[in-house]
């Protein structure tokens, strides 16, 4: 596989895809023409035999696309079945709501820690892993380095926290704080709901 | 105010400067200069500028920008001051975060009705809100048309429930089920974690 030759604007596209594959899968439909998974997704098929393209086609010409086979390689391509370790900082309602909402392991992550500064929580476990106070972060995460960190802490906690694990040696962040983290050595991506409503509500009084 | 002529990439720019003059603000910072806003937004001074000009300037040559104005402007072109009607449609772990973690009239919004199909939430009240039961969607959309629909349903009900407030004239959605949402003529802000994640665990391999 030629991942090398993968645009960012391809890799936008491929969870996207994989979501469509998985609900083909559910319905046990076995194989999909690149029109008629065009027409569901709002693309042009050739957009999407391009991009299958940038990673070595799968489709057979008048066959179409095996769709388990197609999962699978997006899959592989995403990295989800080799999983990283990831920690979550802030299991406060937002926290609560990542670990109950997402699969872990069906996104490629195995979650190994949690960590909160409150009392109440540390020592009980959540989605079956134990919440670690905030105070034994450094410890714990130098003896076992996680691949990325989830940061779900209010926003006044969040530069503190995002500095710490920095310097322990993590360098990958899903950020839902309204900090905007930067680190030249570091890969970040934020999900700002702040940002994301207050864009809808320009929308809504220009229309 | 020729909000016409803001391009859609200064709106989405434009909640992250409001971010910035917020933090400026609760820090008692009364003016900035572009400079100093561009050192800390990783943005160039020129492009900030140029964003402030196309709705109206605010700055005074050696001056610089004073805070609290250009926040209230921003806010004004977003449409904050004035609140819009919404509702959210699933109050299980997602939605709980969501009503939990966002302040709707800082967003411009004001919460009118939560629906969720479970016995145990129907009547009782979130964030002073009334949980309605999901069969008395129509009857109470059509009473009371909301400008907008939060949908934190589970992904087996989002395709029912997005097409019955559609048709009951909902045409504005911030969509956090991993449903594409497409209609002609209404406005989506989706916010698709499970893409998110992927995308940074993609990122992760290629390091």
């Amino acid at each position: 596989m030629e991942k090398q030759h993968v645009s960012a604007a391809v890799v936008r596209r491929l969870p996207r895809y994989l979501r469509y594959l998985n609900d083909l899968s559910r319905r046990e439909i076995v194989r999909i023409s690149s029109e008629e998974l065009s027409r569901r997704m709002a693309l042009t098929a050739s957009q999407i035999r391009q991009d299958f393209n940038c990673f070595g086609g799968y489709g057979q010409q008048g066959y179409g696309y095996n769709v388990d086979h197609l999962r699978q390689e997006i899959a592989a391509i995403l990295g989800l079945p080799n999983q990283k370790k990831t920690i979550l900082v802030g299991a406060g309602n937002l926290g609560h709501a990542i670990l109950n909402h997402i699969d872990f392991s069906r996104h490629g992550f195995k979650l190994t820690d949690i960590y909160d500064n409150n009392p109440a929580l540390v020592g009980t476990s959540l989605v079956g892993v134990t919440v670690h106070h905030i105070d034994d972060l450094e410890q714990r995460v130098a003896a076992d380095l996680p691949d990325m960190a989830i940061i779900t802490v209010p926003r006044a906690a969040a530069t503190d926290v995002v500095d710490r694990l920095h310097t322990c040696g993590v360098k990958a962040f899903w950020n839902f704080s309204s900090l905007d983290i930067r680190y030249d050595d570091s890969l970040v991506e934020s999900v700002h709901l702040g940002d994301s409503l207050m864009t809808l509500r320009y929308h809504l009084e220009q229309r």
